[in-house]
């Protein structure tokens, strides 16, 4: 591959995709109860629905490269507004062609707005009606993002999927949430207002905290908004699975049924097939490479501690049933020594077996509910699985 | 791939080496001056020389994958006796069907001796005629080292070169590296006299430090035991350039010109083209892969700091002439954002780039001294090379 100058190429993918813009539109190819197998189509492909999305919250997956994360048979990645504007900035990735060009991923991409990291990662915020001013955790420089700014951000950054600005509260604080869901409702009208690329899909957030008709009214007011896609936000921030169960019960069936859904920031095995249940459509989590670095490897009835002193001796893979390139290769004993041997190929071992169980579990639940036996496949799965929740 | 029980599948692939087991047969193939070229055979396959050994020190060349090392180019990886033998165990390595099995490294494999550890990391060191105590750097405990002790380690994890126990004193002390010699000199007998699997080639070690004469007894004693291959070792620990080349001129025409010489090590790009010159077949070091987890990258004019400012918009591979994963796909600019926000994927994409600039140094030094141009190659090669010592 040739490298060409920064900004001739990101002025021709641009161009190009002018030209070639896919109009987002999602086939629905099979339902089952609310569970549904689509097609999402994207400038970089078309993405098969339900998926699971690797966080790349720098513009790497953690300790992976595009090629691996490729291989274990991830489709989508999400990249995060928030630290890439803070560094290296989302300038420098426009000039350098764009994020698919700067982290080497030629597959979708989904932004988040930068708003979930402001409301929790940032040092000191202050929120207004027309934004949010705040203090990077980096070194402390003031910054304000407002839905405007949010966009232009994602317009450099240039991923498939964009997210309006939003703002997430506390699950179970009534006067704050309704605030926020209200100047989540304006900054989504203002999103849309601000977008100006043609091959980005900007999808609009539903919040409402755990209050039933905040969500009902939440859902409406983004649903009467024209977004090629919907997400639900708010969610798997502290409430409880049964609260986060009824809550998409209630929203998913005010979404159109043409677009696709996605719940934010989830999640494990279990939260996957009951998201899937309940009519989710994508879903993004660290969860799979946070635990990959604290030694823990997911399967599909519950989590191994790899530093288990059983495992010293034991000559099978972490899951004889995976086929990741982990569990093909390696005994429990030789991640086991690298773990305690401090070395960094046990994060990537680790990484690339949980996303693989993940990828490889959508994979299972588009083929289910294309068979119309996905049902039967979740009541087993739950049945099986051990929650640590 | 299937799992076998561990200590069923060492038994087989002993047997199955007691019958195929090579004769780890040298053939010279070309020569330039006192450069060559040879392979070498092995059990894990035939060894194109000169050679150059990414190291694994716990039984994982660090920040890759197996799969990555060997897409790089290298054949031949180094582990490390002292560390395995503390951990996880060399019999613990053996019960998983040895090191190739264990770290999953298919290619030849060498080990060392232990010796050069005991005597740079060990808390206590306490040497005698017959062997050397030593603390545990990790854990203080107290362990032994014999000759026969070493070869029973290195039988256990079963590398395809393994070496014999020698001691290696500072280059300039003249009492202290004729006693060591003459240590090295007994146990390399005791070495071979300890010496059972017939699918280990050991290979012997010439000392002597910086002293001429020291040298050249240590070579002429070495060179008297019939091994299958001699290794040049207590260089490259603190003596002048000069000293080096001095020695290995001296030392090389010692040695049987059917065997292959092992410099061990060493090096950088410069030691290496040094090296063949003075008719050196097999190198290793740690720097290629220590450098990148300092954000160090390594090319053929010298090293480039990859936190350097400058990197920061800079659109171009590391180097444009290399053909790595790493220079085929990434950016300085992304390199240099990766190791700003501390991502393990910079240490990864810094290895892939630093061996495989080695490993194809190495290729170009076969085809070089094959075509009968190896002097002019190391002339122009020596002169464009900004040394940092």
């Amino acid at each position: 591959m040739k490298y060409k100058p920064a900004s001739q190429s990101r002025q021709e993918g641009y161009n190009q995709a002018l030209m070639t813009a896919p109009d987002f539109s999602f086939d629905l190819l099979a339902r089952q109860g609310n569970a549904r197998v689509g097609v999402f189509h994207t400038p970089h492909g078309p993405l098969q629905t339900p998926v699971f999305a690797p966080v790349g919250t720098q513009a790497t997956v953690k300790s992976l490269t595009p090629r691996q994360v490729d291989e274990l048979g991830a489709s989508l990645v999400l990249a995060n507004t928030y630290h890439l504007y803070l560094r290296p900035g989302d300038e420098l990735v426009a000039q350098m062609g764009g994020l698919h060009r700067f982290m080497r991923w030629e597959k979708p991409i989904l932004t988040d707005s930068g708003g979930f990291q402001v409301f929790s990662l940032a040092e000191m915020r202050k929120v207004d009606e027309d934004g949010v001013t705040f203090k990077s955790h980096i070194d402390g420089s003031t910054h304000r993002f407002t839905p405007e700014k949010s966009v232009l951000i994602q317009e450099n950054l240039g991923a498939d999927i964009i997210m309006a600005f939003d703002e997430c509260a506390p699950p179970y604080e009534r006067a704050y949430c309704e605030l926020a869901m209200n100047r989540t409702h304006a900054w989504a009208e203002r999103s849309l207002n601000a977008k100006k690329r043609p091959d980005q899909a900007l999808f609009g957030i539903v919040q409402g905290g755990a209050f039933p008709d905040l969500r009902a009214r939440s859902a409406g007011f983004i649903s009467s908004l024209d977004f090629p896609g919907y997400a639900i936000g708010g969610l798997s921030v502290g409430e409880t699975k049964e609260d986060m169960h009824r809550m998409l019960e209630l929203v998913t069936p005010l979404l159109p049924e043409s677009r696709p859904r996605y719940l934010m920031g989830v999640g494990s095995p279990e939260d996957l097939v009951n998201g899937v249940l309940r009519g989710i459509d994508i879903f993004d989590c660290v969860l799979p490479t946070r635990l990959a670095r604290h030694q823990a490897a997911m399967t599909r009835t519950g989590r191994l501690n790899m530093m288990n002193a059983g495992f010293a001796r034991d000559p099978n893979p972490i899951d004889a049933s995976c086929g990741c390139y982990t569990c093909r290769n390696f005994s429990r004993a030789y991640i086991r020594h690298l773990i305690i041997a401090r070395e960094m190929l046990a994060a990537t071992l680790l990484s690339i077996h949980n996303l693989h169980t993940l990828v490889q579990l959508m994979a299972d639940i588009r083929e289910a509910i294309g068979a119309g036996t996905f049902e039967a496949f979740a009541a087993e799965f739950l049945r099986g699985y051990e929650s640590r929740e």
